[in-house]
């Protein structure tokens, strides 16, 4: 994790901080502070205050204990009592699109079948049409809003996936967006995931496809634009088969793998990301036992998206109690998408993991957290204690149960990043 | 509906504007407006605008059609391309309460059975005490905060239900809390629902309690403080017999009725508040066919409360497709209450009647709108056409079939009340 950790620059906006000596100095008090720092419990702290060093905590603890700072170079925030967390994590987004599928929405729920939705111009290759035919300020600008009401939602960290682009160009310009994104304020992490679905001009040649992802991908890493890759392996996707051949490329390149398996049928792909020790396992409605083992040998992290679980009215749920069981870490994210999760609301994921999924509060806010940013192997935020990074969420809530019992308001007072 | 129109005052600020002469004349323009003023389709008009005298719209259409307008007293407002659509209308609220029920929610979850939560004091009753517990001002404040929400999801009028005092004077204090909050710039119809559970003081005395109830509406009443008067009817609430005694006192004093019906067991509620013509009957999704029959003859409206049925993990649906066929008129609200329907969110509930409920987008927009505002017997609001009340709100959306479409993130740009 340390060397995924350094291997990327997660476009925060720490350097220009850093550049600045003596350290920006700042205090946070009178907040009601839920650390999730140890392994469990809220890590509730009454009248919490926390010391920021440039964009790292360098103390937290009860405002009694607030060490003596020189008044030199600090700068105070009264949090008005206000309820403190790690800010979010929302680590599975597709954020970088073009047009929405609203329309498609709306036949279906009129009575059309799939077919004639296909027949209407609709599903993901409408979305890749559109995704390809909008400029990159285009895209930048639709990602642009859908990340500022993500943070409004208390998100301080992303993953943005590609995967509609699905040609050489048109994935370096999302993986671009995604980067500049980084620019804007939020922790941006890139996923590639060209391997979403068989653009048009390879139908019928899957292979063909999956070969051309394998050549692309290191000219995309030594542009700067990977952080990771991931593939969606399913009968209507790709087979473990090509799948393997994209983690080979990733595994040569040093890049770590996730993957979307398991969503609508048991086609082993968990066993398969196991064995490149992916950092997570995204959807998996149908992993079995075995899929199971093999995560939690592997330290892989079990994603639940219950957006898509319930924009597609799934029935079968992902194995939970076996997951808790073998100690395997559950995270939850948005999955945003415009196909099967048009969600911007990370605490609304929070609470229908508790209502849908029966996780707790506390392992649903984990998910969202802790547990989500070890799904993208970043160790230095999710929680709250000396040497983290000063990234948290305030929330207009007396205890933090409450972000997964109240549904669909944002309750986020604001969020800090890098303690700006 | 006239007669109930001319019986109360929704608390908005329409005499204050209506006392300064001349009439206050605001443009409102460059909006893609959907008026839903006709029995079908959304109304959309292009490059709409629209002319409101004092509270009132004067004129719509499009802007190429706009008249001449002397410069005089005329405000002008550019929307910016933003879709205009009715204020949406919460026609069924728990608002006013003391307290909360997250850790109850936690408990669930953590396995609690609900003997174990009544034993640590949850239930209706802790929200009961918690209300009772609360002075005027503080229960005032926490509604006002959650008003000010739904506000922010585009509702414009709201019905406030007392019925966590159940005693004289805490279901007073509940009332003129309501009172209070329709001064604030959203419109507001109380309705006492004292009638919603028994209070501990009349254990085992079901009958006496309903007695109580029939004695305190006509002071209530007199005090300008009900609107309608509702009940639970089910088998953990008051029986067929009992409402109907509440419902004749409603009848006596020229108050409309509603009534929660048929939400865990079909009781024949619905054909008891047909008989009374009541306004809606709410849940319903134990709604026979003989229900069906009955509300469609007195023109009572369905009214859909998904928010509950979601987080309760309700599975038996409403009789969608029955109530469709008997053309009776579907309205869509939060039911906003710590118990079942923690949620502040209209627009989320547009999206859950949709997914959960198979509703089309028209038939959730309509409910949440010009359905919802006929279950309160309201006939001039929630659809734009000149006469009509210049209740708007603002969206971030091209289409308002997007309104059902993306879910957990307020797409609200603002609202209008009254032309303010
Ligand atoms: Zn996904
Ligand atoms: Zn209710």
């Amino acid at each position: 994790m340390t060397d995924l950790l350094e291997s990327f620059t997660p476009g925060l906006p720490e350097q220009a901080v850093a550049a600045a000596p003596p350290p920006a100095r700042r205090v946070w008090r009178h907040a009601r502070v839920a650390t999730l720092a140890d392994a469990r419990g809220w890590g509730l702290i009454e009248r919490g205050a926390i010391v920021t060093e440039d964009a790292r905590i360098a103390w937290i603890g009860t405002e009694a204990d607030l060490p003596a700072l020189g008044k030199a170079a600090v700068e105070e925030h009264d949090l008005g009592g206000a309820l403190l967390t790690p800010g979010l994590v929302d680590a599975h987004t597709h954020l970088v699109y073009g047009g929405h599928r609203a329309h498609e929405f709306e036949l279906r729920l009129q009575g059309a079948s799939y077919e004639d939705i296909a027949r209407a111009g609709g599903g993901i290759r409408s979305t890749v049409a559109a995704t390809r035919a909008a400029s990159e300020d285009e895209l930048f600008a639709l990602a642009s809003r859908r990340l500022r009401t993500l943070r409004d939602g208390g998100v301080t960290t992303v993953e943005i996936k590609s995967g509609y682009g699905l040609s050489f160009e048109d994935e370096a310009r999302c993986l671009r967006v995604a980067r500049r994104l980084g620019q804007t304020g939020v922790g941006v992490v890139t996923t590639s995931l060209a391997a979403h679905a068989l653009p048009p001009e390879f139908e019928g040649r899957a292979d063909d496809y999956i070969a051309a992802v394998c050549a692309w991908l290191p000219k995309w890493h030594s542009q700067g634009l990977v952080d990771a890759v991931d593939a969606f392996c399913e009968r209507i996707a790709f087979s473990p088969a090509q799948v393997e051949r994209v983690f080979e490329t990733a595994k040569s390149l040093g890049l770590p793998v996730k993957l979307h398996a398991e969503q609508l049928s048991d086609s082993g792909g968990a066993e398969l990301a196991a064995r490149f020790k992916a950092l997570s396992c995204d959807h998996i409605e149908f992993l079995s036992d075995a899929g199971v083992a093999a995560m939690r040998a592997a330290g892989t992290v079990a994603m639940l998206l219950p957006g898509a679980f319930h924009f597609l009215r799934e029935t079968r749920l992902p194995p939970i109690a076996a997951l808790r069981e073998a100690g395997v870490a559950m995270a939850v994210s948005t999955d945003h998408n415009p196909g099967t999760s048009p969600t911007l609301s990370l605490p609304l994921m929070i609470h229908l993991a508790c209502v849908d999924f029966r996780l707790t509060p506390e392992e649903a806010v984990r998910g969202a957290t802790v547990n989500a940013a070890r799904a993208l192997g970043l160790a230095d935020r999710g929680t709250l204690a000396a040497g983290q990074r000063a990234d948290f969420a305030l929330w207009d809530h007396e205890h933090p149960r409450e972000l997964a019992y109240w549904f669909g308001h944002p309750a986020c007072r604001g969020t800090v990043v890098g303690a700006t």
